[in-house]
């Protein structure tokens, strides 16, 4: 596109342009569409004559938080591991949410809460929304380093939309559950990015190979994201269970299944590393796979065991992808995926999704007593064996990895409009495309931005 | 001062015997007026016959904790961004706030809860204290790097009084609604602050200016202060709002208005940016002016869509101040603002108060229902009209100013005293002033105190 | 032991299998023995005809999410302060965790929650869990940097079963008060470490001296942990006291406690500090000792007064411990003591102790009211005076340090076995050992291995 002054001017106003487009026409949509529900509406709550203590913000918003911490905390930090790009991993999964919370608002309210014309919010609307930006963050943990901002908005834009007709036609459509979303956020989202990532694949990425690694201290900001999507993975799952024993119990077995994938995470890391030794890389990502891989069951009755089993099944699953799979991702099929989504949200993802399919089918009245209706409603009311809402389930999946692919390539197309603020193949995974950086030391501070010169691609 | 061996002697005195001295005076007045209130005493408690689940803890300590969280790491970590002042800045932040939180809940005690002779404390006062310390470590981000940690004592000693005298007049004397603190936090401690700075003028500051940025891993260090800033905000602003759809709705506005600044500021950050490139000092500030502006309204019916306008509002005018507006600070009107608080608490706080002024004009019966007389008791008692009630928010407004002028120009005399363990213009901003601090790398560990030498003031 | 190649071999297997063991071992326990409780199985709770709202789940897991967040962030980035250990800080700290607190849930369940041939889990048995992780993290404290990740899990296999046996007969047998375990935890889990520390006495330990310093970033990281242990330890002490008042007054008290810790840490640490100055050891560690030293008693009638009091004391006496006392302890007693458990952990623990064992003799029915039954039941249902409960309280302790120090000793047999994975002298502190390691700066990424070859010792 043109010569390097107008591909400049180009990028000075293709940001901060989308940018305000997109909110201006948020809040025109918000203006016309959206209102609090019942619960936050002081007018409308007290009408009903109910106690302050029963509004549905107590058992829901600490979960709330706990969510919202791993999604700007966990994932903004989880990919600072990149040793040039730290501004941009956490600075865009910033950027990314805050407008895809905005926009799934929209776009789940209209599919789930559209009511005598109008949106009704509250905090199960923020947990959804906060849920949503979670699979867009994962599929741009596919792309990281790789694709501009304006790309990105443009990306959750489209995957917005797709994630939420994909949630309406799984829980809604089908009667399927994934209370943490195995299917909807982490197989969906993986997927997405992954065959994005196919569509926007870089023959000459090797250019920028020597920034992809990490250095010892942007290791040490990655755990950070790790350490809090570990231990707020619970509240995740069970941020929208039923209340009372469905949350207690959806809680406790992703907890379980977080342990156990750790400790075979670190088994597998150690087996398969050079010389015994561990790789943070397997630490960061792989430990998370339980979490993951309960995503649909854990408000099942999994028991503690499955739990266990299951997470160690997902953190084996996951240090292996990693190990021997990225590699031959990128090699035979095409697929740079920067932070490794395949093998902590794709492959648990999918995992988790079959947990659900055997779970769902060994589902008795005797096994969940009360709590057959609200974990299996079509099971307890007679519409649906437990093998029939088995298949569902397993329906759902292929379903899921249908509207992801199919999303994905569209999305591709999308990102490859060639106006867009893709970086050269030699700026991939450098801040200083984007950011005003300052070096390391003082002395660094004024460094010129080397990056800018050594490519003849544009 | 004399020379610099009895000033060392000093130094090495001051700040132990300071922290002493107002350790021992907080807790002899806690003996003698502090005693536990009904809902954390049993023995009171129980006499009430009341439910453990009615206990006023479960709605209010998640709260806390997440404004507990905001004090300590946010505000901690996010002033961490200058490259040799890390250890000053979460120290003197953990000092600060650990002092002025035992002083705050005598001060708000004797002017809010003190009966028969004693303050009663509980989860509510430990929140508003809290807030108060919030108020002083704005302040002391206008100062930061240019003063000692016993200069930073005596500043909170007086402005936690101010704050809780400007508090009382305008929530119990004017009968103002300002539940996150727009004009009583924000306000406040930024003028407060700004007018210190003013006192505290240094025309030679320049001595310092290569220490005054940033480094590539002190802003990663900032965004932990600010991604806890962000997501904790809800809580912030809801945290003694009235319990159910009063504490749910504020949660929600402050959300959406958040969410708003964020995409503002970068649409900025990138329009003015040099090259279109993003400024992080913005990301990590004026992100989170949408909290700060919905401070006083976040409580009213300001609607989804009002939240996101004023968020947006908010991040545009935050972000261009920190573009345009700061250095004519410092050039013209000698106000040297090192984190740039006129930007973040300031004008959004004053915003934020006059967005209260026009919300609370509009009050109906009908749009507030019986959550009228939660939020505005003296329009729904037919005391006040809503008219009267935004002119008395605007008045709110005004005596927050005066309050905070006249407190920060006192404040500055204080510390202006002679004797006070204030830097000398070539060592502002520097670590080795006030601690033992490791070089960076092995060998550096015992590199010598360069910034004690280069300076001719003493 | 054997050459250099099958000790290389031999490492590698060593933490794989061991983990791969203890899962494996960990797991078909969980299937025979572990089942959810009756406030986690929606067929058991329907049963009772309880509201959803009534589950436990809601006046614990809040709290239960801060604790996860103290042992997982707190205690991991605490000791990040190494500056070549930070991965194995952060990263044995995370393996350790995810290990114990799967093994106490079962030696806990067997000695607290048997019933009818299963343990039965939940909330309670979660916080419990990660109570008993906190413990064995205080002792790794002490050995931080000199011992492999296998000797640490095995390690943990035996404490686990001690701090169960230890905590049955305190609170069990002796009905000893505790609730934010001074003895069951600090005390235990820090004397526990030192003697075991003790049994593994290094005398060559100067080789890898270099590297047990901290820098600059490395200090930050660990002042993250710092915070976050502060900020959550109200609900530490907290997570399992008396429903309403219980849970409410612990809070305060343990928030005014620290606060007070931090005046006094910040007031010692400069009054002993060279030239004056503040040492970020201190402020990282002895800030906290107000959480320990209310660890017994903040759930008693302590007044805000005496939390203040007791946080002065234990943040001066820890503050005073790092600077003259750890010193001694290596070269008197050989106990060599990384991170200075016994300075934040010991004597605040044993302080605590001594704390309880004043205030639980000073109980009487006036000041407690119906809490006393709660608090002590003993003494409400008249079997026991106030004397008598101190005393119970007095010998806890002395059982406590008894099976520390026994504990301890035999731990250290344990971590002696000639074939563990125990680093070489000149190899302590040294992530390289355990981790495939990144450079600092894009060019250092392939430095050698310079630890391996340095030795002669093997």
């Amino acid at each position: 596109m043109a010569g390097s002054p107008s591909r400049a001017a180009g990028r000075r106003l293709q940001l901060p342009l989308l940018c305000l487009f997109l909110q201006g026409a948020t809040a025109v949509l918000f203006a016309v569409f959206v209102r609090y529900n019942h619960k936050t509406d002081a007018a409308l709550w007290h009408r009903g004559n109910h106690s302050n203590a029963d509004n549905e913000f107590y058992f829901r918003y600490p979960s709330f938080q706990d969510v919202h911490a791993m999604v700007f905390v966990g994932f903004g930090f989880l990919m600072v591991f990149l040793q040039r790009y730290g501004f941009s991993s956490v600075g865009f999964t910033f950027l990314l949410a805050a407008f895809a919370l905005q926009w799934s608002t929209l776009v789940q309210g209209f599919l789930h809460s559209f009511h005598s014309g109008h949106i009704h919010v509250g905090v199960e609307s923020m947990i959804n929304a906060d849920f949503c930006v979670g699979a867009v963050l994962i599929s741009s943990g596919a792309l990281l380093g790789k694709t501009g901002p304006a790309q990105l908005l443009l990306m959750a834009l489209l995957e917005v939309v797709l994630f939420g007709i994909n949630e309406f036609v799984l829980l809604h459509l089908l009667g399927v559950r994934d209370a943490g979303g195995s299917m909807t956020i982490h197989t969906f989202g993986a997927y997405f990015g992954l065959v994005l990532s196919r569509v926007l694949y870089r023959p000459q990425l090797e250019k920028s190979k020597h920034r992809q690694g990490s250095v010892y201290h942007s290791d040490l900001f990655a755990m950070i994201g790790t350490i809090f999507l570990w231990i707020f993975w619970p509240s995740f799952n069970s941020a929208l269970t039923a209340l009372g024993t469905g949350q207690h119990q959806t809680a406790l077995n992703t907890y379980y299944s977080l342990a156990a994938s750790t400790l075979s995470t670190f088994a597998l890391s150690a087996l398969v590393g050079e010389d015994g030794r561990l790789d943070m890389v397997h630490i960061q990502n792989a430990a998370l796979a339980g979490g993951v891989v309960v995503g649909t069951s854990s408000e099942m009755m999994l028991t503690p065991f499955g739990a266990l089993a299951a997470g160690f099944l997902a953190g084996t699953v996951s240090t292996l992808g990693y190990k021997f799979f990225t590699p031959i991702l990128e090699s035979k099929f095409k697929v740079q995926d920067t932070s490794g989504v395949h093998n902590l949200h794709g492959m648990p993802g999918v995992l988790g999704a079959l947990l659900g399919v055997l779970v769902a089918g060994l589902a008795t009245h005797e096994a969940y007593g009360d709590g057959l209706e609200r974990v299996f409603p079509l099971i307890a009311e007679g519409q649906r064996s437990a093998t029939s809402q088995a298949m569902y389930q397993l329906f759902g999946l292929f379903v899921t990895l249908m509207f992801a692919s199919v999303g994905g390539g569209l999305g591709g197309l999308l990102l490859k409009l060639p106006f867009l603020d893709s970086p050269l193949d030699s700026q991939c995974y450098e801040d200083q495309v984007h950011w005003q950086v300052p070096g390391e030391h003082e002395d660094e501070a004024q460094r010129p931005l080397r990056v800018e010169e050594a490519d003849t691609q544009a």
